[in-house]
């Protein structure tokens, strides 16, 4: 009975065609298929188990900080969206109106959310009525919708999944407090779950979300060189309490309004996967996110005790570790590449000789190496091993950021950098509107944060050549 | 500095008036906010938790079972869902539609999923080709839409939250097997999780899901004796394959159509635990699921001992379970209604005189049972205690299901019961639609379903008084 087995294509080399070569990953690795709706994914099975361990780690890290969840509805009535200028002038362009309910016009229209600010809002001006009722710490899972021109899967997509946390403080230092534990929480998560270094620094006027006073953003830089925005996290004041009457009584039974914040991470995290490390074979996945850490794979497998010595390592390992034997009747160099394309960890190779000698083969994933464990240490073995693979993605990756982010101390300098350099440019700017606009036009980069680490790198703004305090850190963006 | 506490209101009592016990118990319990679009609620922290731990609980049975979850869009374009005639009829009337993004009018209107068979059937044409792509065995969680006119909170919302099985299998028989083997699943997580007992069976033509081949449920009773449907599952053989086109080739290189189900179980759940387990003091949570599974009160708090003896109480048992101290500065008495009105399974006391003498006082909320608990056995007595509530809450419902299924030989006979008893009766019918709605226009009840366990009650249908071999349950639904 000949059946035809699925051969794992090649793909396009990165070097050759960066966004052909992410397309084929997230096609061949099985993580999206495109849907009938223009610019929504589906997330397939391989693809979402991502973004459910992804979802794991944030949500025990959000609730080890005194986070709670809860589920606001999808919609937003219009009037509600109104209610803080600003944030409505931001989002209003780009939202999916819901104008009929079954046969009949609805009254007012309604919007899908395309974040979740108003309907906090709204819910914070019903519950909170004294000191005693803060903070309110809150996040929720969810998908939102913003009407894009142009979408890539997880990168940029009409309905996206993230996780939107809304607080409400007594204290602008509270909620700036919060502001920046949240950042920080993100930060840590990406360099101890999907081991991506980034760079904290808080965003420009123009570049900040729609009704904040300051946005905080983690950057990260992917193998092209260009810059993913991977997380932000907005400071409000009181705009939004005095937009939507949200005040309390303090301790001294005087009405005062609260101070806000908000924060998200998105499936664009699972695109900075992707893009940082990523590679020819296909996907390389960090292994505390990983669907599948460890695959098994018998080489010989109608050899006697193969199978069996496969089946219980895998028992071994399973106490703590996703981990499957692939005993499927497919040659096991398909088996390699299969799992290489879907960016399995780690791969053990059990074969006769092997048994013999109370061993078996280990293959990483990120760097190729082959080392041999002997069996009776196995599961130690494999957990080091995992650890060392988490730790050199990530010393990779911050060196392939390191090693690419360039100074400038003119314009020129700066534009002569970016159209031969893939990487960020360090320069100063002196604040203005117009000099931030002046280097978008001319380098097509775009201000990515004001770092935290403000280290001067000259005395003048790269966009006017007057004296200038600030330092930016400037590149292409997704 | 005198501050307020805040009171725990007296709730309606229940046999008074039931709706309005219901709708007091959802808001003072703080499951549910009401939100600015009409019927459309908010979750709060506390009910949220509760549909968090339903979610885990179910998702390890779904994945125990085979089953990977996935995300599908949230929108449907209508020509999608209009492939499916059955389908569309049944859910067109209800859905919101989608017809500008941004500022402009979409070529196509989308409406928000009331359900995603049609998204599952179009994303399956193009993975789904051969013998060895099947079975499919996907899950997803998600919120859906339906354009309710009247709406309850938990029970018939505008907006609800669910996870949606949909599976594809070779064969007929398979997909037959998968339907029961799901409905079963819910049976088993209705008793082990919730403590409530359910009736299985089959809906008849007239109540089964459009486009179904079978749908079977799961129906419990509510403390009003009125029935809940607590979960589908549908069977749907290859119609919906032959309007998408979900075709495989077989082992003999045939193509076949594919068999497919899908199955359901919503937030309602959260709605059935309140009306089945409470009483007139509020909420009474199912250990398994209960956010907040012991609460430790300190008595006499300011004395030497106690406080510390409470949180070493509280660092033994969270290992294991969720549980927490309150040491606020509120009187015991109001602590004692608060977690009484939020249905936390089980109280620890712990004072002064418990603490010389090596004990806590331990007060069960199911049946306000009190006891005494040795502290060196602390553990081990109170996952005791816990899984003597579950059992006994278990019973009690069941005791309470069992003793109102009335039988009935005529539609005069169930007129009489359903009016002068709350609960459920047994009918024989003959299988006319026209006798079904003969008895829901005479008594107000519908058939609930054909229960697998088909023992006749008598020999003549309850509409018609002709020869009947089928057995059918009706009652009150909500």
């Amino acid at each position: 009975m000949a059946e035809k087995e699925k051969k794992v294509e090649a793909i396009t080399a990165m070097n050759d065609d960066f966004t052909q070569w992410y397309t084929d990953v997230v096609l061949k690795a099985e993580l999206i298929d495109y849907s009938a709706v223009k610019g929504c994914m589906i997330l397939r099975p391989y693809g979402f188990a991502i973004w459910e361990n992804i979802q794991k780690g944030l949500d025990y890290l959000f609730k080890a900080t005194g986070h709670e969840n809860v589920a606001m509805p999808m919609f937003i009535p219009e009037s509600l969206l109104q209610k803080e200028k600003d944030h409505v002038e931001g989002f209003a362009p780009e939202v999916a109106w819901v104008t009929h309910g079954g046969s009949e016009q609805l009254a007012e229209r309604l919007c899908v959310r395309p974040t979740s600010e108003t309907l906090f809002c709204d819910h914070y001006a019903r519950i909170i009525q004294s000191w005693r009722d803060l903070p309110k710490l809150y996040n929720q899972w969810v998908s939102v919708v913003r009407w894009e021109k142009t979408t890539r899967p997880f990168l940029r997509s009409t309905e996206f999944y993230w996780q939107e946390g809304h607080t409400a403080h007594a204290t602008a230092e509270e909620a700036v407090e919060e502001t920046l534990r949240m950042l920080q929480v993100y930060a840590d998560f990406y360099r101890d779950y999907l081991a991506i270094p980034v760079i904290r620094g808080q965003k420009t006027e123009s570049e900040k979300f729609a009704g904040a006073v300051n946005t905080y953003t983690v950057e990260a830089m992917m193998h092209d060189g260009k810059a993913l925005q991977s997380a932000t996290s907005h400071y409000f004041g009181d705009g939004f309490a005095r937009a939507f009457d949200i005040q309390y009584a303090d301790k001294n039974n005087q009405l005062q309004y609260v101070h806000q914040t908000s924060w998200g991470l998105s499936t664009r995290s699972v695109g900075a996967i992707i893009m940082v490390h990523g590679d020819d074979e296909g996907l390389v996945l960090p292994p505390r996110v990983a669907p599948l850490q460890v695959v098994i794979i018998p080489i010989a497998a109608h050899k006697p005790g193969v199978l069996d010595q496969a089946e219980q390592m895998r028992q071994r390992l399973s106490d703590n570790l996703r981990v499957k034997v692939d005993s499927s009747d497919k040659m096991p160099g398909w088996k390699f590449s299969e799992y290489e394309m879907k960016g399995v960890p780690l791969r053990l190779e059990i074969g006769p000789r092997d048994l013999q000698n109370g061993q078996c083969v280990a293959v990483r994933r990120d760097t190729g190496e082959k080392s041999v464990l002997p069996l009776a240490d196995l599961e130690r073995a494999v957990d080091a091993l995992l650890d060392q693979i988490h730790a050199s993605m990530y010393d990779k990756a911050l060196e392939s950021l390191n090693s690419r982010v360039y100074t400038a101390v003119s314009g020129q300098e700066m534009a002569s950098l970016l159209s031969s350099k893939p990487g960020f440019v360090k320069g100063m700017w002196c604040g203005r509107e117009s000099c931030e606009d002046k280097i978008k036009a001319e380098t097509g980069a775009t201000s990515r944060c004001l770092p935290f680490d403000q280290t001067p790198v000259a005395e003048t703004c790269v966009g006017c050549g007057e004296p200038a305090d600030k330092l930016v850190i400037w590149g292409k963006a997704y």
